[in-house]
């Protein structure tokens, strides 16, 4: 039996309990269950008190000196961040053609060249499963510097069987072996391959006859997630994937009118998705089709930043009743970062989230769009000790002091990992 | 005598050596004069030699064993960052205005509750020289965990001469005492206080009269700045102050058309200011005067993220010849960072600096702006060992994986600080 753990003193305890079941909406989306001087008991990887310093004194007066003494004394404690949607297993990298667009590259001169989301899916096809597992390891590091202690991980630059259980036996490796918790999605339908360009009801009929079924069969998927636009895939054609994977025990996520209008929020509404993505052009029915049918927006104002387009609009979405999280959609294409610090900033400036809401969104909320609220989200009592320590002595301070990593140490299960 | 270092095998050494004087601009702003396998041999603080690494086991082949030896294999290694343009020494914080404003209150509700520059103004007048001190110690440790090696600071919270020479003298013992180096100016006209208000005129009179002929006999500052925008301080006023400062040897910059167009470029070219800042309404008119005068553009992309404005023409100005530096404007209204990597990446994102042009305008170029190109900005021999080694391999991956922080290592006049 490990040594309990106390962490205590400190200056903001964000914990973020709730009577209430499920993600936070409107005024729940404000409260951060704070507490000021505040303490965690920790025993085996798992909170078994939380409270004022004071009242975990009279809890533990018996044994005090049992615990090893984490002092919090002027710093914020949170749960550990939760990432719900990434692309982080992928092969290769795109540097290149970053620097060529800003030389001036058009769209075609980066295709000519093999740019594109058909480079890292050529990469990932190429790229050997040892060495997605140690790309992704490394990206994985980066995230647990910047807090996050749970993520979800998508494939989709395999677009083909292959490649796509590679990606997922690779998010399952890790599952085992990274501190970080990887929670895998299938996607599949994450672009028209190639190869299929015009044929994409036969990529859908494949992918639901002869992917599907094996994914499902080794349990490699929780999720499963399609690219419902305007030239990739139809409504039609992203419904017939998600209620297919349904039939297996796969909970739909959807990426939804970022380009567009395209009635995806009110798809992800109508089938009952656990949440929608992107959202840039969500229509005010779509919006209010997912505050009735209770979808989590999962709002990506990062990607939003990088292609410079107007993040989603986060505040008019939490206004009308929709549970918002937020993530970094780390994707080699829209999205090179590993940041969730820098998207809560990007939540408060660019969608006019307030610094308590930002913070649900990324963690509780967070944790919903991934069916983790359970285990991590919140610092309860029989959750998982996933827990930072930040170097800022008020939430607010995290938000405002934007565009550094503030983060002092992170325990994942009890355990301090950075 | 300290030990000799040798930095080799970076796999990028970018040197940014040129045999141009004077800050680079068009083709010369993409010159990073890229080593591969490159090596730096310092010492006393001073770079002694700059090559590949075959070049220095050639020319060191009688001491290689006298040095000690930094791997730098598989890093990017580039000049310490220069920060041209900051409000680094403040009293007080503004987190709850940041908070209030996203929770709706309006201008007015915020200024009513003491905030605004005002407020950092009288916390600054309130607040001790040791306060001060303290703060902004904390301040500069984090502009050098993220690569900065010298940062230029104004007063300008004070609006009064006590207040500015406290700040002044702030700066002049963190010059002394912190690693960084920290190069002043004075601000006094950075707003009208409110006492002045309706007076502008007579503040000018007294600033020119009673605090330029102190600050300069005091040697406290080598640039004098003044906040030139419509209901603050017109180009008359500007164009006074600035001619009697340079009447003290103090060298004019100019806050310049942040808000809207207003002569500002303009009035820089015709007085000689070494830079103008902000920009984000400059004319096309003020652009041609400003490459024609030699003046430098600071560009600040990181606050117009913050204000949510469309950042300043950066692919413009330097396609006109301007040559263009950037920086945090770290301050605690508009732009509360110290993050000149994020700084970099937004240079790319936001204004399509390319990779390259980003480096030089955050380095040579930042220096050429403070005038300390003789000894910093570029990895030259004579120049001081102002060094980072990044995580990243390249600096095309640099800005690539924005929103990290991926220095490794900093090194200060030779001496490892990061
Ligand atoms: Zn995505
Ligand atoms: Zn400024």
């Amino acid at each position: 039996m490990t040594k309990p753990i106390w962490i205590k003193h400190a200056a903001q305890l964000a914990t973020l309990a709730s009577n209430e079941l499920g993600p936070r909406t409107k005024e729940a989306m404000s409260n951060l269950g704070l507490i000021e001087d505040g303490s965690l008991w920790i025993e085996d990887g798992i909170i078994q008190a939380v409270g004022t310093t004071t009242e975990l004194e009279k809890k533990y007066s018996d044994k005090p000196h049992e615990a090893e003494i984490v002092d919090a004394t002027n710093h914020l404690v949170t749960p550990g961040l939760v990432d719900p949607h990434t692309h982080v297993v992928y092969g290769g990298s795109r540097e290149h053609e970053f620097e060529m667009r800003l030389e001036g590259a058009t769209y075609m001169d980066i295709m000519n060249a093999g740019g594109g989301i058909h480079a890292t899916t050529r990469m990932t096809r190429e790229a050997t499963e040892q060495e997605l597992f140690e790309q992704t390891t490394r990206r994985l590091d980066s995230f647990l510097a910047h807090g996050v202690t749970t993520i979800e991980g998508k494939s989709g630059y395999g677009m083909n069987l292959e490649t796509e259980l590679k990606q997922l036996r690779v998010m399952k490796r890790l599952q085992e072996q990274h501190p970080i918790d990887i929670v895998p999605t299938f996607m599949g339908a994450h672009a028209v391959p190639p190869e299929y360009k015009g044929r994409e009801d036969e990529f859908v009929d494949y992918l639901i006859n002869d992917m599907l079924p094996i994914i499902a069969a080794e349990k490699l998927a929780e999720f499963n997630d399609v690219f419902c636009e305007k030239g990739v895939y139809t409504p039609e054609q992203a419904e017939r994937i998600l209620e297919a994977g349904k039939r297996f025990g796969l909970i739909p996520k959807i990426h939804a009118d970022e380009i567009e209008p395209y009635g995806g929020a009110e798809l992800a509404a109508k089938i009952g998705a656990i949440s929608a993505e992107h959202l840039l052009k969500a229509s005010d029915e779509g919006i209010k089709a997912m505050a009735k049918a209770g979808t989590i927006a999962c709002l990506l104002p990062a990607t939003a930043l990088y292609l410079r387009e107007e993040a989603a609009a986060g505040r008019k979405m939490i206004d009308a009743g929709v549970a918002v999280a937020i993530s970094t959609d780390c994707n080699p294409g829209s999205s090179p970062t590993t940041s969730m610090p820098l998207v809560m900033n990007l939540a408060c400036i660019s969608m006019r989230l307030t610094p308590a809401e930002s913070l649900i969104a990324a963690t509780y909320n967070a944790a919903c769009a991934i069916n983790r609220q359970d285990q991590v989200g919140s610092l309860e009592v029989g959750k998982q000790a996933d827990i930072v320590i930040w170097k800022t002595k008020s939430y607010q301070e995290l938000q405002y002091l934007f565009g550094v990593n503030h983060v002092k140490s992170v325990w994942k299960k009890g355990i301090k990992v950075v």
